[in-house]
């Protein structure tokens, strides 16, 4: 029968995405289902338990063949028991996930936050080394954070580790955030917030002027700074500074051996990555500095999956 | 012959501590001696051997007695093999500590950061129950941390981890710093810069033009406030705005279950504490305040010397 495999399952607000993978972290089969929000998500562990079943019946793979189920879910972990305080996108409370779905498979089931298990995914697979100590920033709707320190996720007291798009780091006034507060990393470098920017300097720019104000997006931003728009490219510069001031403060604290960024603004590549790190280096310790490399995330969207095959391979060690 | 005890070692630059600690982290007999920092330290390992050895011998315990020895160290540690990379008031660069210990006593040797270690103490012995996740902060000469994660202390890739008093929290210049940059979270709550900052406005508090200017120290600025003096009371509300903010993002981070603040500022007590814990409340997230609790360090200079026993104990498990 050979080595076991593993199962990773990644629950987001519109689809679960599911995968068998090998214990090399090499991806056998992955599909999604829709996420069923109905009744405060209530079918949704059925739903994957069904769907895992049906795919082994189909490849005529057996029970025994895995060896278990590593989740990631959009929300508050209690890692030790695999409870999700809340998940609210989902409408999760106190929801015994972990529990629930190792009764509907009868797997041993482990559950991380969607943010964390990405980075575990990247550190595992993803460009380059395994490393001990890993920072890993999305930058998307929002900026979520995911903290490797000596090998395992930092899941923190009560489930809220690596909230890093909260991290004040407007003092005067700075603009609202969704969690209430103003001034958050969020408010700048996400790719909501690079496109407010530039949306609200619009009228300023040539290059920006010929589009829909409402449908600018981060994506135009470096387009429009491609094109030597000097409007866009202030904008980046100071999206570029305050990002590497603020992973500089976060790496003087966690002295990571690597930063990966991903997420939708992450495709900018080398554009982010250079600027980013230059101004990381400058407000950086010298030996922090040397100690980090940078990447962009390779994994794209199976992160999330591959990270959950890689807390059962742990979980079985 | 009974359980065996701890060796506690924490290195400084002027004296080395060493005691004797029972596996409940109860000081049997503690010590020091001169740090001889002549040939770049090369006789302190020999040193502390001797002068373990003295001290057994007078109390007739024997050598199988104890299990092992922690030390601390000021300087950047590669905690697997207990190299020093580099430890700038003694004149180490690359000293095999662990090494060398071991040869010198035959015992076990674990090594640390003694920011890191004292750390590790105070979340053993210090007040209150022991976490798995703290940030201590000694606010001294400089601004020092130590920081555990899932009960581990986070040392980092090349030993720089917790070093946050370099974390820029003043953007728009900002106080040189020693470590070569400005702004710097040492240069606002450090004793050395509460002093500082309350000297450049002397001439505008009739409290502290009383005091010799080259005199001034955090303390006379605490008790300055407390005398209702406006100027102390608006210099420590800026360092207590600047550390409560800049422990929020820490925190938004680490998700800590304990923050501990020592070193000579934390005499302030209350008058620290619960402004600091005031402007963190508005920074961090509600959950991650939720999780926290503050408190003062309490075991003072005996720090370093605990977390080397806890060293050992973990060791041993």
């Amino acid at each position: 029968m050979g080595e076991k495999k593993l199962i990773g399952v990644d629950i987001g607000g519109t689809t679960v995405k599911i995968a068998f993978i090998t214990q090399e972290g090499e991806i056998m089969e992955k599909w999604e289902i829709p996420t069923v929000l109905e009744n405060e998500g209530a079918s949704i562990v059925q739903d994957i338990a069904d769907s895992i079943g049906s795919k082994q019946a189909e490849q005529s793979l057996l029970h025994e063949e895995f060896a278990g189920i590593g989740v990631g879910a959009p929300g508050f972990i209690e890692e030790e028991t695999g409870l999700i305080y809340e998940a609210v996108n989902i409408g999760w409370v106190n929801f015994e996930l972990s529990k629930q779905l190792n009764e509907a498979t009868g797997y041993p089931v482990y559950v991380q936050n969607d943010a964390n298990l990405a980075a575990l995914g990247e550190n595992w697979k993803g460009s380059g080394e395994q490393y001990k100590n890993v920072l890993a920033i999305t930058l998307g709707t929002g900026v979520g954070g995911g903290i490797v320190v000596n090998g395992e996720i930092l899941n923190g007291t009560n489930g809220m580790g690596g909230e890093i798009g909260h991290m004040t780091i407007e003092t005067n006034g700075g603009h609202p955030c969704n969690c209430g507060k103003t001034g958050c990393l969020e408010t700048v470098a996400s790719a909501t917030h690079i496109a407010r920017l530039a949306r609200e300097r619009q009228a300023e720019s040539k290059y920006l002027q010929q589009l829909n104000a409402s449908e600018i997006s981060a994506k135009d931003v470096y387009e429009a700074a491609d094109a030597l728009d000097e409007v866009a490219q202030q904008v980046l510069d100071y999206v570029h500074y305050k990002l590497g001031m603020a992973i500089a403060n976060l790496a003087i604290a966690l002295n990571p051996a690597k930063i990966v960024i991903g997420g939708g603004v992450s495709k900018a590549g080398d554009r982010l990555l250079n600027p980013v790190r230059a101004y990381f280096d400058q407000y950086a310790l010298k030996r922090t500095s040397e100690a980090v490399e940078f990447s962009i995330a390779s994994l794209g969207n199976d992160a999330g999956v591959i990270g959950g095959a890689y807390l059962v391979k742990q979980g079985m060690e």
